[in-house]
């Protein structure tokens, strides 16, 4: 019987420190629990000089990945470098070796997810990424074991802290995108280049991820539909919290059966909703199951500690396979492969949702019915409607929130006020849910 | 290899029912995630004519309890009797014919887990009871595993929807305990004898398990503070409400490293927690990892099919073992029986708290001087104040928060205070929680 898990690290950046601070500071709970010790015997970056506040041996880092993945006594490997390459052809390799990974790598995941799935059960190896997804909350594992006797019919999320903690400060001092974003990025909450995180990517690798296991079938992610947050202003914040609403990046997964909805973008939700109380950094996720209705995950979405524990989680569980001889106990991606479908994703043009419709049109008599005759015309209908005070210049806004319609719809309508004489500039539209599981 | 996990019912009530529904119903779904079916041989009851609404083929339905547990294909025993005995003979001898044992029975594991995980341990099998706290919310698994690498410095909750229903009425309707219970029994949410739940029993078995778990020690359970809501009163969580809090029946676990606090009392907790906002039959736990920080886990706590979701949830875990051969793959408290530590539980006389005081006086000049002082020379100091308008007769109430004070302090205080010749009732006391990890 083995007597330790051995394991090496692919990236030596945050959370990379965070796996190495966690498996010092708790290394004889770990033991406890797990009942061997886990030994981190290599760390491979190519910066192996910086002083990361963590006492490492010397011998144990090296710039040279193939020190860790093939490493003999290496039983798992733990990929933190990110991004597509080098990083798959290093997990490939690592797979084909036949170490075990831990990766938090979501856009790997999500995008060649079904390569390195195949590579690792013909290898016989175990491929686990709960820090993928809302960093140290229990998502993943949940999904895949104690809930697993459920057929799950959504999946939401807020999935990504810097695009909360941004509209969360927009809601809450009513500032403007632009500016929250720079205070952001001085704090270390967004990247230098937050491209990724306020564009919904970020967010749409995840959703992808959850709505693969909660569904069992593979998600394309290029059919996934994906808008950010750098389009919202602080006036439709202002308006939707009138409405009683709130203004997050939701990530949105749907099981209709025989397709499926996987969408991120701005969306409105009841200020009373759980969800619209998830404010900055943290990250939530609501599962509704047939059987065991609404259940909502909620806690720090990243950042080194969080993220570290995820991982060293997944380390654990597979150490535990390896100290009891079993291999591949739980499927990859939570079904056995031969049951995994693929459900196509529902065109964005053919989902239904109620929207919030911002027109500026110049302060004509019968501008409202106007607009009003136009979406009707396109079997939209209006749930309410607020005439806000404020006024630019002789442009009007008229705030409109609709009752189910089709995307498809509302865009053609949309469209045709566009281009009416007395509008002013391009409506704005922020889809509203209500169906929050 | 086996190719298929078959198991037996004790018990066909509500929860019994429950596991039958998701087994029918999504069969399919179970099948996909494990990798093979769940075969239901037999269930056992007293009363095998009732139509529980579910269809059962006559021949797997019987009353001798003994064709379950010793029945020579069965893996795995699902215990729904509740209670101590027989659930705990019936128990004990499936372990010995070397059955697997899922049970929803906090009761039993709270009380007699020790003697229960002694036998499984020698037996070579595998008890698990993620049903016996907060219905269908995945909490124990992930306390074991994904949040396994955690130190943890508290575990809070709200776990018994009786009281949470009751409690979340009082506070919006203002009504009083006793009319609220009624309801709540008429409606199905409160049992026909409540003792056991109003009382906080209930409550304090699961939070001896969590904390148990959590803290990887062995919890006494008559060692366990238990204090229920029948002596709330509407006025109190009036007051409550506009000192900004909400009296909910809260479930403390507490680790100081050398002893550990276990208690269950009506607390009140500032009413924008998101554990103030867990209302009706809802229940939450938060979780506080050195690693992770604090992580809510909310969902249904109770009911038919979200308890029978985690009974099956450990059944496909146990499923899992079965069919690639790991066995005790996880202890069954999340820790190694040789580092399980016995932790002493704090006495209350000796916990800090801050507290709600009511005291009801004789309007005389000089009253607040006097309880004020005796407070003092108790070293309990005031943080707050309110003299509501609302007169009695002849008496007035007086409300103080204190700062944090020592339970033995205050309780030498209140005495005194008691004996005052200006005191018309005994003083009310409700403990205040502001550390909620």
């Amino acid at each position: 019987m083995k007597n330790s898990i051995n394991i090496g690290l692919l990236g030596f950046g945050t959370i990379g420190t965070g796996v190495v601070r966690v498996l010092q500071k708790n290394a004889d709970v770990i033991q406890q629990r797990l009942g061997a010790p886990v030994q981190l015997l290599k760390i491979a970056d190519l910066d192996i000089t910086t002083d990361r506040g963590v006492q490492v041996a010397p011998a144990i880092l090296t710039t040279n990945v193939e020190e860790v993945i093939s490493h003999p006594d290496i039983d798992l490997v733990i990929e933190l470098i990110g991004g597509y390459e080098p990083a798959k052809s290093f997990l490939l390799k690592a797979i084909a070796n036949g170490k075990h990974v831990v990766t938090a790598n979501k856009a790997l995941m999500a995008v060649h997810g079904q390569e390195i799935i195949a590579a690792a059960n013909q290898a016989g190896v175990s491929v686990m990424f709960e820090a993928a997804v809302g960093g140290g909350i229990p998502v993943i594992s949940p999904i895949k074991e104690s809930l697993g006797a459920n057929r799950f019919s959504s999946v939401l999320g807020i999935l990504n802290g810097t695009c909360n903690y941004i509209l969360t400060k927009m809601t809450d001092h009513g500032s403007e995108f632009a500016a929250v974003l720079k205070e952001a990025q001085q704090l270390g909450y967004a990247e230098a280049d937050p491209t990724f995180d306020i564009e919904g990517v970020d967010t749409a690798h995840k959703i992808a991820l959850l709505s693969s296991l909660c569904f069992g079938t593979r998600v394309d992610f290029n059919q996934v539909y994906i808008e950010g947050i750098s389009n919202i202003d602080a006036v439709d914040i202002s308006f939707a919290k009138q409405m009683g609403y709130k203004i997050k990046l939701l990530a949105i997964g749907k099981n209709h059966g025989d397709q499926i909805e996987v969408r991120v973008h701005p969306t409105m939700i009841p200020a009373e909703d759980q969800l619209a109380e998830v404010d900055g950094v943290f990250n939530a996720v609501r599962l509704t199951g047939d059987f065991v209705g609404p259940t909502l995950l909620y806690g720090s979405g990243a950042g080194m500690d969080p993220t570290a524990s995820a991982v060293m989680g997944d380390v654990m569980a597979i150490g535990r396979d390896i100290l009891c001889g079993a291999r591949l106990r739980v499927p990859i991606m939570g079904c056995c492969e031969e049951a995994v479908q693929s459900l196509p994703i529902q065109p964005m043009s053919e989902i239904i949702s109620h929207y919030y419709l911002h027109f500026k049109s110049l302060d004509r008599p019968g501008v409202l019915a106007r607009i009003a005759g136009c979406l009707g015309d396109h079997h939209i209908s209006i749930q309410s409607m607020i005439q806000p005070e404020r006024h630019e210049a002789d442009c009007v806004p008229i705030v409109l929130m609709t009752h189910a319609a089709k995307e498809a719809d509302v865009v053609k309508a949309l469209k045709e006020i566009e281009a009416f004489d007395i509008t002013c500039q391009n409506p704005r539209l922020i889809r509203v849910e209500h169906d929050l599981g």
